[in-house]
């Protein structure tokens, strides 16, 4: 039943109109499809994956077409919607979609949400149309809320900037991708940044490529391009020379999972980088909606972290591919020895008291405690999702 | 007059012959000839570069197809005795080698070797012929000394280790390559891992793999499949995940160059490991030869780090090429937007109160301290060779 389609830029827009969106929501004759931009071939081409149902975005999240935590959210609600609309079982894509990944708790928490609206449609007396309807105003009202809170983290996380660093003139380090090719709206860490650009107060976006899969190389480094940013690439293991040197004045970064103790759970290599803050005496920021927080997970040993193939290690497979790149689609170019084994976790996990503060929609946590947490979920517009 | 051609490892070993050596002097009919091991093909093909003369030798430094501390001093030596035996001026082909990269001291320390016995022999009355063969001479005993130089760090290592460690089954951490591909013998760093591998001591070696040329993955993970070593591939950003899990008792590096003060530089990415490993009280260790102390250096801040192109980065260049591979020879694959500028340096310094002992040939230096490495010098068999 698993149908996913490509279509390439040129079919959608025509030359000079802005960035597409991450995912759409489209109604073609045809039936409802749920249409995202194949984020592993950025930035060579500009290709959509049209999903027709849950199982062919399971299968885009997995590869990584679809990824970064807010965005996965919302493709997790908008594939329960797209499975009522299509007339699939609801409880069993929900399922599919909610565990299609392990650490991101956003992906369960949009699948859910969907899933609580379309029962809850279905148990006042809806028909399928009707709760259909329900679940993808659920994915919508996400969706928006997602593109609202970005927009409010980033006004909360320059205003911390400037207080932090009255200087102006940031020269802000970021990791992996965390702008508006995962999010409703503009992002969280880079959304940051992106304001501080906005206002003139953005000295230099340092870049960390973000090994294995090149997330900042390929995707972050188009967003800082496309919006006209001063940034700066680097391998992930230069970043010690530039904080060695001064030339780092904050680091911000998203998060894939954050525990009730406040450990952040992100992209392998933020552990690192906040151990290097920690050492230069540099504010290390984590930019997350209020989703990312998951109150079922006590602490940062509890969270699973996922392990991903060595093929992503040993072979360079997450290059941008096609015919102008010279090869093969598919076809990884080994760079070890055939047989070596690689060590891929995809997340490392920071403890609290490493994190000067968290930025969400809400506002700022700083310093970063328990009790913060959990406040932060009282305030919230929403509360848990909780299904039996 | 550069002259450099390629020559397969079929033309000169049948299989299942042990490894080829990283460099060597041959003597063919049409005169003297230096033979590189092209290490940028590796771990895909076994290549000879043919060098007949130093002009050859610094292409084939910069192209980084010969690199490593102690190996670039032996190549260094080597280069000024061709250039000698073949008639070339030696003062010119010794400056042209010892700024042929200006991190790596041992190169510029091989180069005034060779020209200072090829001077010393001509100011004794020595024919060109003669002179030329002092400065062979030269090359070749650094050579030998280097093998035992290696032999005998690789003792004094697993000793330390031992002392440090003292349950035996190390799980130690390397980052770039430090075997026998860079030594007139088995290495620096790796020579200590290989033989607590050889003496059932060895646990797991994890192999960073060191972007952005993955010296690690290609090179350190083929030395160590070639010794039957349990080896574990990582991206340099999950070094973090190992030392929070407790996974790495000690980390060994090798070093380009120690300054007086006790400060290293070393492959860029060996900084981070050190903040690391004083965060997770890890020993972190540096594995070089006496003549990778440059006295002259007084500090850290003094050592000039070689900045390398963006395109390093910003395209997969450093990648095992010819037909197997599916790439052009010498066609780098653009990963970030074209336009986007890279922070490259290809080296970081490392302070000495972050390094918990230098393994040498003359012993183990641990506190590191300025005093401690002035001694080195004067234990050293042949002192400082200064040049006028």
């Amino acid at each position: 039943m698993a149908d996913q389609y490509a279509q390439s830029s040129e079919d959608i827009r025509p030359t000079g109109v802005p960035a597409i969106p991450a995912i759409r929501w489209d109604e073609p004759p045809e039936g409802p499809v749920l249409v995202v931009l194949d984020q592993t071939r950025l930035p060579g081409e500009e290709i959509e994956l049209v999903c027709t149902d849950a199982q062919a975005l399971v299968e885009a999240i997995r590869t990584l077409a679809v990824r970064g935590a807010p965005l996965l959210g919302i493709a997790g609600a908008y594939g329960v919607a797209l499975a009522a609309a299509r007339g699939f079982d609801v409880d069993e894509a929900a399922d599919a979609l909610a565990g299609a990944r392990p650490t991101a708790v956003n992906l369960a928490y949009g699948a859910r949400r969907a899933q609580a609206a379309y029962r809850t449609a279905v148990a006042g007396g809806a028909g399928d149309e009707r709760a259909a309807g329900a679940a993808l105003e659920a994915a919508r009202a996400l969706h928006a809320e997602d593109a609202r809170a970005s927009a409010t983290m980033a006004a909360h996380g320059l205003a911390l900037l400037d207080e932090l660093l009255p200087g102006g003139g940031h020269r802000i380090l970021t990791h992996c991708n965390t702008g508006a090719l995962v999010s409703g709206g503009e992002g969280t860490a880079f959304a940051v940044a992106l304001k501080a650009h906005r206002a003139g107060r953005l000295r230099r976006l340092w870049v960390d490529e973000t090994r294995p899969l090149l997330q900042g190389a390929r995707l972050t480094a188009y967003e800082a391009a496309r919006n006209g940013m001063a940034y700066t690439l680097l391998t992930d293991n230069a970043a010690g020379s530039l904080f060695a040197a001064g030339e780092v004045d904050a680091v911000l970064i998203g998060a894939d999972r954050i525990a009730a103790d406040g450990s952040v759970a992100n992209k392998v290599g933020s552990y690192p980088l906040a151990v290097l803050a920690r050492y230069h005496h540099v504010p290390f920021i984590v930019v997350a909606p209020v989703t990312t927080v998951d109150p079922d997970t006590p602490d940062g040993a509890s969270i699973e972290v996922e392990q991903r193939s060595s093929h992503e290690v040993t072979e360079l497979t997450a290059l941008p591919q096609g015919p102008g790149f010279g090869i093969e689609a598919g076809g990884g170019i080994p760079v070890a020895p055939l047989g070596t084994q690689a060590y891929n976790p995809a997340f490392d996990v920071t403890p609290p008291e490493l994190v000067t503060a968290i930025v969400t929609e809400e506002g700022v946590l700083s310093p970063v405690t328990a009790e913060g947490i959990a406040g932060l979920w009282g305030g919230s517009r929403d509360g848990r999702v909780r299904m039996e």
